[in-house]
């Protein structure tokens, strides 16, 4: 069943369990589809509220972005877990002859390129959202504030757990130039969510008076 | 309805509405019981796997903390909720004689103190299980690693979407003595997450070799 459709219990109790999947991966596309639904609360708070009629044009582009990014974060919690389920079939491949073990090593490669690719899209999206929760903290209504500053945190949460999903499996992959190109976006998005978390951080503080 | 027996996109669906809770502070409560469950998924792989017969017992240990703090945590995200709820029932409290405002006021007060209450304790919570994040990152199966890595996360994230909430609550106490109070712990708290989440990054970095 789809992450979506499971109830919040039940989904937790499956992530306790042993089993591999879900994990760190969905947890982070959960967390950007979180950031998401707060960016969206507040432009819903600051959207046809007396005073913030300058920035109502500007809210409801950011809601219909945030909307977006929600069902695309919910879609991404399903991707991972199939992504990884790709490397533990690739494992249970034949390896007998010279052949088998050819074809397996490549489909293992291949499911690690691919459990990476996934959380390195959920980053991008929750980082690249970031800048959309600092914004509606600083502009957006003053009381939801605090939802603007928890959106980033969500976010930032979002893009930390990715990544350290993209590097677990960059750590098994054999083409080093691929495993690099990897780290370097890695290393790149840990610093931009950091930027805008400080930036979003220092909104709230300002918006509290 | 309890938010653990919502579905996990209605719930979603109901936070990015204009509606002011849930907001930041269930969401803080959610990344709580999140951040327990991967700490308990990290001993689930650990308990009863080779190579690590040594660290067993404390994993059990550390598995029924876990347990324990996943069902407060969901217990405070309907909290939470509660009492903000109870801030704007304040608000709607007669106010034509002195003496209603005298009431009313009080109450308010009552109310922003209650909910900044319920996010202080989720904050200590989650606070108080990052340490174990720590020790399963440290010690736990290292291919779960990134999961024990990811739970720090999730409970940073709860610690700050908590303190948010307790200061956005403490802004509005007149009682200069209490909101001081709150915002000497706040800051204790968020210092504690800083310095537990670098060291589980330190771990998670050494065990992917």
């Amino acid at each position: 069943m789809s992450i979506a459709q499971q109830r919040v219990d039940e989904f937790l109790r499956t992530l306790a369990s042993d089993a591999p999947t879900p994990g760190g991966g969905a947890v982070a596309a959960l967390a950007g589809a979180t950031g998401a639904a707060l960016v969206a609360m507040v432009c819903n708070l600051t959207i046809g509220r007396k005073g913030y009629e300058d920035v109502e044009a500007r809210m409801r582009a950011i809601l219909a972005e945030a909307e977006t990014a929600r069902a695309a974060f919910l879609a991404l919690a399903d991707r991972d877990a199939t992504a990884f389920d790709g490397v533990m079939a690739a494992f249970k491949m034949p390896k007998e002859t010279d052949a088998d073990k050819a074809v397996r090593s490549q489909a293992i490669q291949q499911g690690y390129e691919g459990a990476a690719t996934v959380p390195l899209e959920i980053a991008r999206r929750a980082a690249d959202l970031m800048e959309l929760a600092r914004e509606t903290t600083e502009a957006g209504n003053a009381n939801a504030s605090s939802d603007g500053a928890c959106a980033a945190q969500a976010l930032s949460s979002a893009v930390w757990c990715a990544t350290y999903n993209v590097d677990i499996n960059a750590a098994s992959l054999k083409d080093q130039s691929k495993a690099t190109a990897l780290r370097d976006e890695v290393s790149a998005l840990r610093a931009s969510a950091r930027a805008l978390l400080d930036a979003t951080d220092a909104a709230f503080g300002s918006r509290l008076g």
